[in-house]
């Protein structure tokens, strides 16, 4: 649908609509208008967002590519950069100015009113992951004496700068939280009733350091459609809204998929990241895995002789290394999903391990029932079918046991469990799998 | 925090003191209640509840794990389970249904009042993935010739089935959906003001069939705390919530992440499958990666001459598998992420092929030309280390190649890009490394 739509405004605007132009805009959402900005050609753009209306306007800036903002800042004049940003909520603001480089941030800051300038400031001091990066400050806050109807009055005053006004907080004279409101409760309440008489007390609050991944945790665990942010003394500064908390999700889960795969996550899109960038997020981790798998390869050395003389040995270790490694990753990623969604806990290690055990006995066993068959009936040696069983048993087990303790110790020390997901606990299993398949083949082959 | 709580909560129990662990079940969350729950011993659970004030009995009922709720229902008597489920939102009564066995099924149903089991009944009858069974009947309409004060008393008088009035919707006589309306925009209109002409007449939504995965992708996208649900004739039917939506987005994060580990995904917690369903789930694809393994393990044989004639030949083939297998993995993970957030399109093959073709020269080279210098300084043979190289470069690029392709051809051909991950690219590009390796070798040896 999209597309056609794309189709219709290049159509337009090549024939100098503009005023129709206007007319199709104003009937779009904003992230569709984003979304169609980033498949129009470069050079269109200014033109373009010039023609929207003006309150679509600030919504779809927030809504488009770092790339395409930063084209239009550089295009504007010190006026309209004034008009757009005036427009944005200041989270918005703040996430837009964290990404343009140095001479663009200080034009926008020139041309900001003070107000807003002091808060982006305020908001970037925060460390890069911290809730107090992610909150926005544009949120009403109402007092404990107010009644009902003071209350829907300074809601209407001060909605226009408030991004949501789901849930009001209640603050005392210190700003200090003392607790919420929903407006459901408000519409329901006697309008003279006191907001102190109608506001629940149970303050779950985050603080501002706090890091914006445990927020979004926190968020989807209360379904809280907002989370009110604390400093120090407990004064509520900010709030983190939902839209940002799906964000966050999201870009942990795609953060945890490529650290699994041994690449160095990164926040940018597939397509634009540079090649060297994409060759400098994966080279690390391969020249790492690729330097331990030499190892292997040292410990096949070891094994020559074993192999020169029953020569059929080496067409099964692709085989055993492979089943090895996919157990040791299943077990791992099970282990680190797990984890990252709070379901596997570190105390729970040993109810783990044990559960591993369990499951690897029986896939072991049918593993290797199922393999020694094949190779019995295809090679018709029984007893190189027996030693290959008898390797995948242990095999499986080890690899089981590596692929779900490694994520818990890394967790343990702090690291990021991801890291011990299936490119090095294949590696790893490796080396044990061509360990344990000669220290086998040796004994029953006499070597 | 909850555990030391968790520890208050049983001594309370043990000592009885049932109003002072009323009062202190009362201080708190519903999450954090049901989360206490699953970690007490099951026989106090119809205790504790019992114990908790009526109104958050329901809401904390609705979070619990399906066991406990099962165990709780088992021990309910008609009553108690007409008082839970008249609390319910119908969507979560809906989600609880949907996991009871049959005969606890019939019990709720004979149980609720007969407005609630229409309307549990009609939610079941969706696919399980649609919009439609995971949307909540509760929500206020208003009709367009409402005034913004007729509209403020209906939502005060709905206000307590409804789930949320983030967002209100506007109907017409045949229930059709004609816009939309948030409370904020009904706060700040003048009270005479007819609905018709304040409300939103974008018309964002999705129908009953659609994915429930799509649902959250598009909430997510236009930032939507709710989103309405058409059935063929446009007319309303329902809402899905933000935390409904955030948890599909989870749940689809878990599938894809198993998916792409070989493990057949489910809906089950770690700890709440079995032993035999864990193993269910990891076997299937475990037997066909190590039957495909078994290829690559015939392809060596035909080279078991080239291994005699240079032994050290085959100390480098965990290593040139191992590269192979990671390069692989991660451009299927960059590629079947991608897909899944919609950054990378099908139509963007061949820019994606170019991409990966490019990242993999410069990576191929690098690792080749580290790998060169180590094995010429380790085996001083200069003709091995050349073989090596050599076949890292065209490994690599094969297996970036694959990695891209594999995920895109699974998508168009309708099949989940994450089936397409680091398990089956590995295999399928070990033999290929195999086949490479000794192609070059035999012509540089003469083998």
């Amino acid at each position: 649908m999209l597309d056609s739509f794309t189709k219709t405004i290049e159509a337009l605007l090549e024939k100098k609509k503009y005023s129709s132009l206007r007319d199709v805009l104003s009937t779009m959402n904003e992230a569709d208008i984003a979304a169609m900005f980033s498949e129009m050609p470069e050079e269109s753009l200014p033109l373009l967002f010039r023609i929207l209306p003006k309150d679509l306007a600030a919504d779809t800036f927030a809504l488009m590519d770092t790339d395409d903002q930063e084209l239009l800042i550089r295009g504007f004049s010190d006026n309209e950069i004034k008009e757009v940003f005036d427009e944005l909520y200041v989270d918005d603001a703040a996430d837009i100015v964290e990404e343009m480089p140095a001479n663009v941030v200080k034009r926008i800051l020139k041309n900001t009113d003070p107000q807003m300038r002091n808060i982006i400031n305020e908001i970037l001091k925060y460390p890069e992951d911290s809730a107090g990066s992610l909150m926005t400050t544009d949120y009403i806050s109402l007092r404990p004496r107010m009644t009902v109807s003071d209350a829907i009055k300074r809601i209407r005053r001060g909605i226009n700068e408030a991004e949501t006004i789901y849930t009001c907080y209640v603050t005392d004279d210190n700003r200090k939280l003392l607790g919420y409101l929903s407006v459901k409760n408000l519409l329901l309440a006697d309008k003279d009733e006191k907001i102190c008489d109608i506001m629940d007390k149970t303050i779950i609050c985050v603080h501002t350091h706090y890091d914006k991944e445990d927020v979004a945790k926190d968020m989807n665990k209360y379904d809280f459609v907002t989370m009110p942010v604390v400093d120090d003394e407990g004064r509520l500064v900010g709030i983190v809204t939902f839209d940002d908390a799906i964000d966050v999700m999201q870009d942990e889960a795609t953060e945890d998929i490529e650290r699994m795969a041994a690449i160095s996550p990164t926040e940018e899109s597939y397509f634009k990241t540079s090649d060297f960038k994409h060759a400098k997020n994966r080279i690390l981790w391969l020249l790492i895995l690729m330097l331990s798998a030499a190892i292997t390869g040292g410990i096949l050395t070891k094994y020559e002789e074993a192999c020169s003389a029953v020569p059929l040995l080496v067409s099964f270790i692709p085989m055993l290394m492979s089943t090895g490694g996919n157990c040791g990753s299943q077990s791992s990623t099970m282990i680190i999903r797990g984890l990252s969604v709070d379901e596997i806990k570190l105390k729970d290690y040993f109810k783990v391990v044990f559960t591993e055990l369990r499951v690897s006995l029986i896939l072991s066993v049918t593993l290797a029932v199922i393999n020694g068959i094949r190779i019995w009936i295809m090679n018709k040696n029984f007893l190189i079918s027996l030693v290959v069983s008898l390797s995948i048993i242990f095999i499986v087990i080890i690899a089981q046991f590596i692929g779900c303790s490694l994520p818990m110790l890394a967790k343990k020390c702090r690291l990021d469990p991801a890291v011990m997901a299936a490119p090095l606990i294949t590696t790893i299993v490796d080396a044990a799998s061509i360990l344990i398949y000669f220290n086998i083949a040796t004994r029953f082959f006499n070597i």
